[in-house]
């Protein structure tokens, strides 16, 4: 109770950095713009892993574990991708440290330890892995190759974040490798139905499939798919990518196949991420004033009991029961049985924590057969017969994944606007926020004054869009479908 | 077929590389000392990976995560750990690349990006950790914290072996922070116990549980306990190691908390690890001059069926069944269906890469109600009736888990010999190696000398040794107890 979080209303920013603070996601570290994911934090980043990973590997990819360092001359071999990332990257020069003679007890870089040739700490891996690839493909019958890394990267971010922006982060990465470009654009866009079913199954947070514009595209890529998100401050957010890479990189690293008429031929390739970032976009989704809410199937205690008073016959052991009951069903249970902490602390604590239902039993409930059940998205209360409670709370844990999901859809839904002068658009973007729907002229020039006048970028192109002749709002030049615009993380 | 390995009793070295590339374990990268651990690799990682984590888990630890980097202040704060560490660490110099305008299309060290502090990779992540629990840490109320990582670490090796010593490994590090020395000791003893139940439960590899002489502690540790096991060319391998690391880091990072009777008092503390040496020690525990040979509670695939011939009616059906029957038990399955090959190079490539059990199903199969049952450990093949297969295969997993054990066991045991002259441990050492039970007088100085002479270290002091009285097989003076020798991985 002794927590305080700044409402949405008075300072988003700030009311984000107070749930992750208080709800005990993450801490800074001494490491500029790198933080601590707090056990609280990882146990969610655990759940979004396994069931991400769950779906790859129903997909027909298996994981691999390539090299954190990437030597400078392969990791320049793809020109636009190294000019994309050349700027944020940590290098490792030195392999030694040696006693600093001027300073006893302190450590100094041995510059006899310098390295012939620099090492750039990932900041994606296409370099390394297209490297590798080459030695594994031969023939069509390597093809496809298909496979994910879980691993961390670095890149050197100037204005940090917690989840939304961190100098190194954890991630996965898919770099697959088909014969045909045909099969190379099927798969970015099956892994981009992976992503977007994650989103809206698991993370209860609503999507838009679309493609980047080329001045928002991924550096190296002939194409970039895309989900994006809305928070709750009218930002979009970039939830998940997955690149056609064309033959860029097996151009760049001489990745060939000898095709079924025994010729020759470059690979075709895709490469797909989400990361950390999705806890940001999840908090921010989800969640209210009185702190973190979650969605049951990322919840890492679903269910918490609370006894009143703490761990007295007969209230523990029916405590007890009903945590068994519900964890034969798989439920994640947590009976909090402390006694230094009053209930009404103890409540106020889970709430700020998100858990999805909090149950509470007391001695009175013992003698009338009930228990109380309270949810954190609605914040009901409710008295229920104790003897249903298992199957009660099941139901209201499935009733809560889609009442967050329905809340923050119908939030979305409202918050697309179509606009079709370039006042409007201005207007929207600055009293209402979220997504723009509008005409565009399709060039870069077009767009990036956009951005330069209101802040605003093409989040995407949406795979839906209908076609309907327009004219830009811009330039006035005609278009034939509307695009995405809106301020972002 | 066409995959060779060299015999064991040819070249030990070799047949281990062999044996790693022909099992598609890892491969060689293009950064000096750094593997690619390949999918079939990383599949042992994983199942590794889970069953240590549900006994992390059970234990009552956390996961949670922590930089990559350790700015060199901090590393350099626990003396003894700095120096341990210093001579093999990757440092980061700079933050960014830039066009190198001498050499068109390439890129340079930005000498405008340096960093104020250089950061260590983390060689392993005592400071940065301990450095974050000083925030984390106020009253006794906040102990015993029990935390793990799952991450990467970077120790640069000068020469490497695939899994064995590489400059970058996968390990889990978990770091546990108590109110008692007593406590820290006990969580210190619990984790190896943890350890020792992995090794020998799941990677069928018998251990001996012991504590480290002073010359082989961890650079930090007050004391280092650890599991050693034997591999088939007489040599050990530090298979696992539980530090118990006193208030070292407490007092280097000035951790403290607040005791019940209101006083300050530094916290006492523990770290243990495992990491994908592991994988190396699996390999030369089982293995043989065919192949891998792995225990099935780590097999990616744990039974491979093969129809013969390819995926014709019935039986292909028959195999579908059998492997949705076994699969419903939680067996890892596969159905070879692959009519780019024959039968005869399946099998040998399945025993290459070490697949616990193998089923053949042929047409004459299906009339005689039959299959073809084949045990990797013993190379063994045996027609059973159809009817019962499920449950034959199941018990013979059981068994071949059992076995792979015993083997090693009596391996081990048979390589455990008593010495009591310095000649007589020579003689041993070189004719049939294993551990060598040994007399010594606890100093530094005999076990160093022993070393140079024999290239021989003190593997462990065993937990379980009985009080004997005797004399050091070098010095002749007085010892308590035996401790075992061995050169070692």
């Amino acid at each position: 109770m002794s927590k305080v979080i700044t409402p949405r209303a008075e300072d988003y920013s700030a009311w984000y950095l107070d749930i992750v603070k208080n709800a005990n996601l993450a801490d800074n570290s001494a490491v500029r713009g790198c933080m601590v994911i707090k056990p609280y934090g990882y146990a969610i980043w655990e759940n979004m892993r396994d069931a991400l990973d769950l779906r790859f590997k129903a997909t027909g990819h298996v994981n691999a574990y390539f090299p954190l360092f990437v030597p400078k001359s392969l990791f320049e071999a793809e020109e636009k991708n190294a000019e994309g990332f050349a700027k944020e990257c940590a290098v490792v020069t030195h392999y030694r440290l040696k006693n600093d003679a001027s300073r006893p007890g302190k450590l100094m870089v041995d510059p006899e330890a310098k390295l012939e040739e620099e090492l750039v700490v990932r900041p994606t891996s296409e370099a390394i892995i297209w490297n590798t690839y080459r030695d594994w493909i031969q023939s069509y019958r390597d093809l496809p190759l298909l496979i994910n890394q879980w691993a961390n990267v670095v890149r050197w971010e100037m204005r940090t974040r917690p989840f939304l922006r961190t100098a190194e982060f954890l991630w996965q990465e898919g770099h697959t490798a088909h014969a045909t470009k045909e099969e190379a654009i099927a798969e970015t866009v099956t892994m981009l139905d992976v992503y977007a079913d994650f989103a809206e199954n698991v993370m209860a947070m609503p999507v838009i499939k679309g493609v980047k514009s080329a001045n928002e595209r991924f550096a190296g890529a002939e194409d970039t798919y895309c989900i994006e998100a809305l928070m709750q401050d009218g930002k979009a957010l970039q939830a998940g990518t997955s690149h056609f890479l064309g033959q860029n990189f097996a151009k760049a690293f001489e990745v060939k196949y000898l095709n079924k008429d025994n010729q020759q031929e470059y690979v075709w390739a895709t490469s797909w991420g989400v990361s950390t970032r999705l806890i940001g976009a999840l908090i921010m989704v989800h969640s209210d004033d009185a702190g973190l809410v979650l969605p049951p199937k990322l919840a890492p205690m679903q269910v918490v009991i609370v006894p009143i008073p703490n761990a007295v016959s007969p209230v523990i052991e029916e405590c007890d029961r009903l945590a068994a009951e519900l964890r034969s069903h798989g439920v994640r249970v947590h009976i909090d049985t402390d006694e230094t902490k009053r209930s009404g602390f103890k409540f106020a604590e889970y709430e700020m924590r998100g858990v999805p239902v909090r149950v509470a039993i007391g001695k009175r409930d013992i003698e009338n057969g009930t228990l109380e059940i309270a949810r954190r998205d609605t914040k009901e209360k409710q008295t229920y017969p104790m003897a249903d409670s298992s199957g009660i709370i099941r139901a209201l844990l499935d009733e809560i994944q889609q009442n967050l999901y329905n809340r923050a859809k119908e939030y979305r839904d409202a918050h697309i606007t179509h606009v079709n002068s370039f006042d409007e658009f201005k207007e929207v973007l600055e009293t209402k926020g979220g997504f723009i729907s509008a005409h565009w002229d399709g060039t870069g020039e077009t767009e990036e004054r956009i951005k330069e006048l209101t802040k605003a970028t093409i989040r995407c192109i949406p795979l839906d869009a209908a076609n309907e002749d327009g004219v830009c709002v811009l330039s006035g030049a005609p278009s034939k479908q509307r695009v995405l615009f809106a301020k972002a993380y």
